[in-house]
């Protein structure tokens, strides 16, 4: 997929979020709602700022134009990024943004901070404002909003995960045994850009006894014939997220050295339970009924305390948003949710296997957006 | 460069940076330091945990040993990426971390927190501790650690480097006119990432009236011939940042479509006030000194105010960190301390020109880590 080729958030729908952000902060009882760069300023302006240290923030609040605080040299940029009308103030190098950011807002009032933004600005606005001000995560109001997804965000995770499958397709076919999990997880990256991503996030190669640290990395560890790969990997594509993660078995061609018993059982026993989480899911269902679901399959057969994380994560402009999937979560299902439905079982020492998959909740059930195969691949590597 | 043969920082420097930063901790009159995922962590225990919402911290403290309180899924990723002793509590889906954490502070201390830390940890920390506590971002203390680079951490800044010059060779010598900026940042990044990088965190290409946004990103306009490309690009390796800029004229081979005499006059001064920041660098000059030594050529030249930014920032496990190079900053230059120097001249609408380079203080003077030419390039593309 070229550039060109992508699907595209029309800017109308810029407005539509800021102005329901404002109406959200109201209704919240906050007096402002101060935005960071990062996912939340990205999702209501269209801005995707440099993180950088110089202080540029988005404020929103009721009875007043929506308006960005930007540093003087990065005024073009912004004006070229903002997709939608946003009043612009610039500030200079030798200037104090924090106040210029603050004024009008009352200095003991109840500010929304977005969830990423850095102490060191965090500090600095807890200065410029009165002790008495309340503070609260932005995502109190925000996560409403970016929970559910448009056809357009969902045509952009489609992208990333169709993307994502053919890589892990790619990866699956070719030489694996004798190369260090670091020379794979390089390859994966390579791969991610050629095949349309416009950044990696991840490449987790777990071979052999690494495959049992969920969050491993990639090592200089070489892999071996006759051992397990779990493979998570993911970027984004459009400012959307992709997260996939399949397991494979390597041979190295050599038919003795196939998965023992052990590890098919209990492979099967995951790919049960990540089929039951995906079919769990439709309106109204709970999240915690999604993670019950794919829990009360590794529990029954006697693995549960080796699956010891939740059962998925939401995904948009955030590699983990919410919802998340995991018990205590009673939220319900909406159409446009979007989230990971990704069991795993871990031995430490030994091996483990995951096997994950980006799903919307669609009007009718599930809509997978991840295509790629989830048997466990055993392949020659 | 392969992985293999990138220096290595060794495990006991991690030891001594965390010893430093307890005394460090302690002589600022702080009760603890709370470190988040990010460059600090990185720097004092070699642990690169992935930035996720799930609380990791690092605890920091006279008469305490270090502490990481980590997720109980990535326990085997701390423990395969902490290169020194620390202590590591895990916590589970359901614990409050935060707790955890902060169990043994002193409630109304004085705490330190990292700069990057994000403002949902930090509001969690807050309402954990007393509301007599005071706050200070973790800079005040870890900068005058960072600053200083050792010598393997400059080596890993000039094989950043040099990687960064070859893809500038390479983007220089290559088919320009006629693609989008969009298409040859999408270049950029594949080619950081063959000449080494393990991640690129910007790809400028401005062109035309986008080489007058010093902050411009790449769009999809199409690049002309008889035009400047400001091309300015980065990326990370073995965790260590790249930040070069070179300008190019771009001619389509037509040899009437070369640079402008006004474009040309503008483009001297650029590289003698460039040259002359390179110059002024030496042991115990003020950071503002060679801010001015760049500032003074371009303002005597008539073109001060399109000069709008500082001189450099220091560079290092972040792409932007202390020591910054702008009016006012007198702190006096170490050898090590490792900044860019990238003055430029910017008339919107029209057109910009800037040049970047690497610099480390020395104890003779400056080490000037990129190599590529400086001149304005004036190429076929």
């Amino acid at each position: 997929m070229t550039v060109a080729d992508r699907p595209v958030i029309p800017a109308s729908r810029f407005a539509e979020r800021l102005e329901r952000a404002v109406a959200a902060t109201a209704a919240a009882g906050l007096d402002a709602m101060l935005v960071a760069v990062g996912s939340d300023m990205l999702y209501l302006t269209g801005y995707e700022a440099m993180p950088l240290k110089r202080l540029t923030v988005l404020i929103v609040r009721r009875g007043a134009e929506p308006t960005i605080v930007v540093p003087r040299l990065e005024l073009a940029a912004a004006e070229a990024g903002l997709r939608t009308r946003v009043e612009i103030r610039t500030w200079d190098e030798t200037d104090d943004p924090y106040a210029l950011a603050v004024a009008g807002i009352p200095a003991a009032g109840r500010i929304a901070l977005s969830d990423t933004m850095f102490a060191m600005h965090v500090l600095r606005f807890q200065a410029a404002l009165a002790a008495e001000a309340e503070y609260v995560p932005a995502s109190t109001v925000l996560s409403e909003l970016r929970m559910v997804k448009d056809p357009d965000e969902i045509a952009l995770l489609r992208a990333a995960a169709q993307a994502a499958d053919r890589v892990v397709a790619a990866i699956s076919a070719g030489r694996l045994v004798g190369r260090t999990e670091d020379d794979v997880a390089r390859e994966v990256r390579e791969r991610l850009i050629e095949e349309g991503h416009d950044t990696t996030s991840f490449a987790i190669v777990g071979s052999g006894p690494n495959s049992a640290s969920p969050h491993h990395d990639a090592s200089d560890r070489v892999i071996q014939a006759g051992e397990p790969i779990v493979l998570d990997i993911g970027g984004t594509l459009g400012g959307y997220g992709s997260d996939i993660t399949r397991t494979l078995w390597v041979t190295g061609g050599d038919a003795t050295k196939g998965p023992d018993p052990e590890f098919a059982a209990l492979f099967d026993v995951l790919y049960r339970a990540q089929a039951a989480g995906r079919e769990a899911v439709r309106l109204g269902v709970a999240c915690e009924a999604i993670d019950a679901a794919a829990r009360g399959i590794i529990d029954d057969a006697g693995h549960g305390p080796a699956f010891f994380h939740r059962t998925g994560h939401g995904i948009g402009l955030e590699g983990h948003e919410d919802p998340y999937l995991l018990p205590g979560n009673t939220l319900p299902l909406r159409a446009g949710m979007a989230f990971s439905v990704e069991p795993g079982i871990y031995y430490p020492g030994r091996y483990g296997a995951r096997i994950e998959d980006i799903v919307v909740c669609g009007e009718n059930g599930p809509i997978v957006l991840n295509e790629a195969p989830r048997e466990l691949a055993i392949v020659d590597g």
